[in-house]
């Protein structure tokens, strides 16, 4: 497991793509699960039902001042409108994890050293019969490539996040991302 | 409906008191049923799990800039600890809400001009069987008394975010706390 003092995540996306409960799923994993400090917001406009949404998550292994992701070391950008908005807030080596089913165009992309570019929603759709698990896929992928919260973790935070009887399709996408993320 | 610029409501109680869930419920009510724009943020310590626990909603009708109460307009107290952490923080005639169940000492009392005391987990136990509830009763009694957000907006954000078993239990509470605020 990866300690840095203040480590910003920002997953960012369409209403309905699971940002908030990507946020929350992770917030879970690394406090409650692994004993450390984190803090997560989300942000509403009037446009949440179907437009934009972006929710943070600040993990550290002290006391957490600001919470909003100023210059995010990750961020997970499921959308055009996402990728184009908040790309240039990702830091300097930071991480960019991009979900190219919904995004074709990442601003300043060749000056981006760390960047995975994979379908998470078609590969959900496709294997799992809905887009909609696309979101924790990412954070299985998350765990695999930065070693931030460990899997098992984020198993635990969905038996405590996610609807029952949507449980075990969430556990099988987390383990569908994680493999990618070792693959890669 | 009141109109205000910037609304900060800070929700806070020990872990397991479901400060989190309040604060989700009323983000979503707010946001994505009343179409006004609305940021909502959870702390975990390492403590999350049994130790004091808080949640933060900010409602504006523009964009909001800093996620986190400062000086609170409303403060939910639903333990000793928390009450005498964060009362201090309460805004000049904020208004200040709590939950006396756990709560028998409240610092600079004589001098907070908006208070209402009342044993939401108390209650709870007697009239639901579990104490666990008190928090979305908590939500109807903000309802009733401050007019932030509509009990029917809370009723939807309800059904968005509670465990389907739980529903119907919760709706119950949430109009109890209405009720309970229509009548002080």
């Amino acid at each position: 497991m990866k300690k840095r003092n203040r480590y910003e995540i920002a997953f960012t996306g369409a209403g309905g793509q699971g940002m908030i409960l990507a946020g929350l799923v992770m917030a879970d994993a690394v406090a409650i699960v692994e004993n450390r400090y984190a803090v997560q917001s989300a942000m509403y406009g009037p446009e949440a039902r179907l437009g934009s949404s972006r929710s943070d998550v600040i993990i550290s292994d002290s006391e957490i001042g600001y919470p909003k992701a100023t210059r995010p070391d990750l961020l997970l950008v499921m959308n055009q409108d996402s990728c184009t908005k908040y790309t240039k807030l990702l830091k300097e080596n930071g991480l960019l994890i991009c979900d190219t089913t919904y995004v074709s165009y990442i601003p300043g992309e060749k000056d981006i050293k760390n960047l995975y570019k994979i379908p998470f929603s078609r590969i959900a759709r496709s294997e799992f019969g809905t887009p909609l698990v696309a979101n924790i896929m990412a954070l299985g992928f998350i765990s695999a490539k930065t070693g931030i919260v460990k899997k098992e973790s984020l198993a635990e935070a969905i038996k405590r996040r996610v609807k029952e009887k949507f449980v075990n399709l969430n556990l099988k996408a987390l383990e569908r991302g994680y493999e990618l993320g070792k693959e890669m």
